[in-house]
């Protein structure tokens, strides 16, 4: 069972995560990325496809052209937990 | 310019691609795939991206885990176009 982050954890989101938002309505975490063109953002995706099969967690995201949002939370948890944490630690390393 | 579809084109849509369903409240068509896990669906998106470079045409699209939400039309043309059922056809055909 996975558990969903703590009160300490969760203040120190905005800190740790500064390019990630609250979703309204849900206890998740979202970003959005633009890139060049289809085959940049495509890039990217694949990239965090990687990453997620690797965590064995994967995003909810949408694309459309060079766009790609992603939406994080742990189905499991019912909520944000470190896993969502990790993987969005992981996809801004991406970026450098 | 692109040309939105003609009132032939769009009787003969549910016959052609009966997978598919229009978007409430949008000229477009969209249909949901449900996959083995996400290894499976990731498969089926990067073929599908493959199709979407070829034919210059791109999908919205979402994707949570087994499953691949696809939304078609045509941003130039400001709704459906024969892009948009050329696209659909090649993915429906990668189904077998």
């Amino acid at each position: 069972m996975v558990e969903r982050l703590d009160a300490e954890a969760r203040a120190a989101l905005a800190r740790e995560l500064p390019g990630w938002s609250p979703v309204e309505g849900r206890d998740a975490i979202a970003r959005s990325f633009r890139f060049a063109d289809f085959g940049e953002a495509w890039g990217f995706m694949a990239r965090v496809a990687l990453l997620a099969e690797k965590q064995d967690h994967h995003p909810e995201w949408f694309n459309v052209w060079n766009r790609v949002d992603i939406t994080l939370t742990t189905h499991d948890a019912g909520g944000l937990s470190a896993r969502d944490v990790a993987l969005a630690k992981a996809i801004d390393r991406l970026l450098g």
